[in-house]
């Protein structure tokens, strides 16, 4: 059967949806996952953003073992430079260089004719051939682009010796028939095309991402762009999952298929929703919480004894196990580095320790201690690092007839501690209102939600705070049985984030593809 | 230009979402909604599954004043006779009889061959047309059911004398090549097929519903069926605002639209996403808060004078503003009434001074009233229904040092005053354990999630609960600026719809489609 390369962007395309923040550490886990998952190929960032986003690709490019690593640029050498950089210590590194061709972008974003679209690209492939043995050119909004220069460009391409080309939808315009039609195109009239793989990567601005991608499989492309849950800026990428799974499902009719693990699919949305704050609706494909049928507890009419009546896939396929209740307060540390290593974690003992400390304490608060529990346990201590400030104590009293009350006492670098009490117009605010006082930052709080991890009174909240401060954005997170505690420890991450990554994130540049 | 008629099942088919749990002021609301979008037909419930599912359908059903009002039947004169009784008093009546078509539900859920299921179907219909001028016959799982047999189907319709024949993808297995090939097919070899409309209805199991619905409108379908944001079961419906957009985008190409009001899109998507508590992501087509590159603050490479270069659709044809931050605590009663009809709210006086009243409230803690606090109080009242329980006082002391307390205040049947209090393992299972105690009333919570009204840390927080009791759920939601006063309004709220509710919803049979 043939085979379909997955290239995720989780990390640059869907990294550069708002709100989204990123650090390395993040990354990394996101990255470790990614391999878990089996995808060929990972774009890591674009180096050229800022300096924090240079190392924080060759933080990725020396993690992975066994995909490609690829770096992002802009038809110039500065960006060339910069993914070269980025790139150091990569087992399989990868360039990918982009120019816009169409009218709209030739016209009002390039000023470039054609012929000057062409030169340009030429020379930014023949100045990172020196350089890089595996290159990669995208034709942005290639949708929008004319046939004939699409085909001219793809030439090029192939004359220089670049090893996938990627025609994009980068606004996301086209329907299927529109979006397969160009890679027949191709195929059929470009010389030599034999010699490159066809790259498809979709936006979902009309909803048509999948069945766009899908489109471009049966019409020749060998491999496909998107992200885990679709993320990525406006309406998103394709969703890598939906593809892994349609063409599963649909094998016969696609003649096609992915390398991907598709049992790790449900772990590693759940990985990306919760580092990336990007909520997965309940009604999300393949991996919201509703997806599969026999999850939603509703009574079909009449007898149901054929699954298949009414589930195309099962919930086993991705990996989704019905959480079991099997820890509590007298489980021991044996068991739950057992249970640990059932849900896919083997930890070093410094990490076990510290987070079988975490559970006895969970333990003590909450009867009965769910899969989902321990999973947001280990995520959250597998990410976090220290930072400035850490919370010792916090202090509320909220009255809906009194002013609400906060007082914290922050530690900062490990020895000075800082008491401070405010009011505030509810208890969060007056929580936050004293940590400022504490820190000495001056933040706006630009995004705040709260999840439960598991269902029921007792249930872990998990919170995440986006913060910004001049033009840099950094966010945090918090777990905890209580949502004051949990909103309080999301926002001291958040500051401390935010600290470290001012001095290397600032001024970072944005591309779209 | 085709006009492509809208079939609204948000009512009906997203009300079935897991969670999801509408009394008839909610769906009231959404109704009143719909209507302002253009919708054409509105399926708004199925009045067999329960005595209460059909006094909410004929609440619905005499409130609507210009679109046909649908039910929703099996092919069984006890489910026709609910739909008869329901429908009395609309304006325009339409029963909507369906039967699965399949091999695999006809032989794992109906156990009939072809003939009878013909026959089951036959009879249905010819009993509904003594009571209904208006009848749309659906061939359940048609997408996985054989051409021939469809075929069949469709034409015992059109000599029954239906109006509308849907062919749906239940299980969501299809793509757009192929369901757009089922009805080229169906218009190419039925004769007589001029005689009915075409309907289509797809669900996103693999994330094609929009593309495959697209697809039948390019073969022939005259009508689509959905959902506002896409919500349903499992992976959920077609979104309505993805089909409107998508033509309206690619009119050219298409040659076909909808009379939707679609500057209505982003108010419906908004109200239905606040009544239900389905989450709509940030990345979702159309109407996620990301779908609009300028709206993300993203500073793209290079200067864009020209915003098609990255934008097919501007934010204000779906009726998106900016918030404007107008009023404060110095505003009056003639400036908030001014600003509500510039929402789109005309109330009466009694409803305008209750709003304006919390609206002062709010204004004392909050700097500035933003367009999306007022909506939100203004959607909370017009909603709200008084029960039997109120929440008077709420007092809550917290420490992550200590044990969590809360203490409440609740009255009963607006006289009698009850005071609880309880401890809890973080703040709000205090809460809830104490109104526990004052209610009286064995509830478990199965879902709890909040969201932010607006920005910055005085925003207004929005609570969602969903309590279960037996066999019956009901959801309930809390508006303040403090996030323990919104959980226990939420709480209370949601035992209030559950005491309602039990009298009339429970052993509610659930279909699907």
């Amino acid at each position: 059967m043939r085979k379909i390369y997955v290239f995720d962007t989780t990390l640059r395309d869907g990294e550069q949806s708002p709100g989204v923040n990123l650090n390395t550490r993040e990354k990394l886990e996101i990255a470790y996952q990614l391999e878990k998952l089996g995808i060929d190929r990972m774009e890591a960032g674009f180096p050229a953003a800022s300096p924090g986003d240079l190392a924080a690709v060759n933080a990725v490019a020396r993690a992975v073992k066994n995909a490609t690593v690829i770096g992002l640029s802009r038809s110039r050498e500065n960006d060339i430079d910069a993914v070269r950089e980025a790139l150091i210590g990569a087992q399989d590194p990868c360039i990918h260089i982009f120019l816009a061709t169409s009218p709209i972008h030739r016209k009002h974003k390039l000023r470039m004719e054609k012929e000057q679209v062409l030169e340009t690209a030429k020379s930014a492939l023949q100045y990172a051939k020196k350089y890089f043995s595996k290159i990669e050119f995208s034709l942005e909004d290639a949708g929008r682009t004319e046939y004939d220069f699409i085909a001219q460009m793809v030439s090029m391409a192939i004359g220089e010796g670049v090893n996938v080309v990627n025609i994009p939808d980068t606004v996301g315009y086209l329907n299927p028939a529109e979006y397969g039609a160009i890679f027949k195109y191709v195929k059929e009239n470009v010389p030599d095309v034999e010699k490159v793989q066809l790259s498809a990567h979709c936006h979902n601005d009309l909803g048509m991402a999948t069945a766009n991608t899908l489109a471009a499989i049966q019409n020749g492309a060998d491999q496909i762009e998107g992200t885990i849950n679709g993320i990525g800026e406006r309406a998103g990428n394709t969703a890598i999952e939906e593809i892994a799974m349609a063409l599963e499902t649909r094998q016969e009719f696609f003649g096609a298929k992915t390398s991907l693990n598709l049992s790790e699919i449900s772990r590693t949305s759940r990985l990306v929703s919760k580092l990336t704050g990007m909520v997965v609706p309940g009604n999300k494909a393949i991996v919201g919480a509703n997806a599969f049928a026999h999850e939603s507890g509703i009574h079909q009419d009449g007898m149901l004894k054929e699954k298949t009546t009414y589930e195309i896939m099962t919930p086993e396929t991705i990996g989704l196990k019905e959480s079991k209740l099997v820890l509590g307060k007298h489980s021991g540390r044996h068991a739950f580095r057992e249970r640990l290593i059932d849900l896919g974690y083997e930890l070093e003992d410094e990490l076990l320790n510290q987070a079988f400390a975490r559970f006895k304490d969970l333990a003590d608060k909450k009867k009965e201690v769910s899969d989902d529990d321990i999973l947001a346990l280990i995520e959250e201590k597998l990410v976090s690092t220290p930072g400035v400030f850490e919370l010792e104590t916090i202090y509320v009293t909220y009255g809906n007839q009194s002013v609400p009350t906060a007082k914290v006492r922050i530690i900062k670098e490990q020895d000075q501690a800082i008491e401070e009490d405010a009011e505030g117009n509810g208890s969060v605010d007056a929580i936050y209102n004293a940590i400022d006082k504490a820190t000495g930052e001056e933040v706006t709080l630009s995004d705040y939600s709260i999840k439960s991890v598991s269902r029921g009174k007792d249930a872990q909240g998990e919170v995440h705070v986006v913060l910004t401060q001049n033009d840099v954005s950094a966010q945090g997170r918090g777990l905890s049985t209580d949502i004051l505690e949990a909103s309080a420890r999301a926002y001291v991450d958040a500051v401390n984030q935010l600290i470290e990554k001012r001095k290397t994130y600032s001024n970072r540049e944005r591309v779209s593809l």
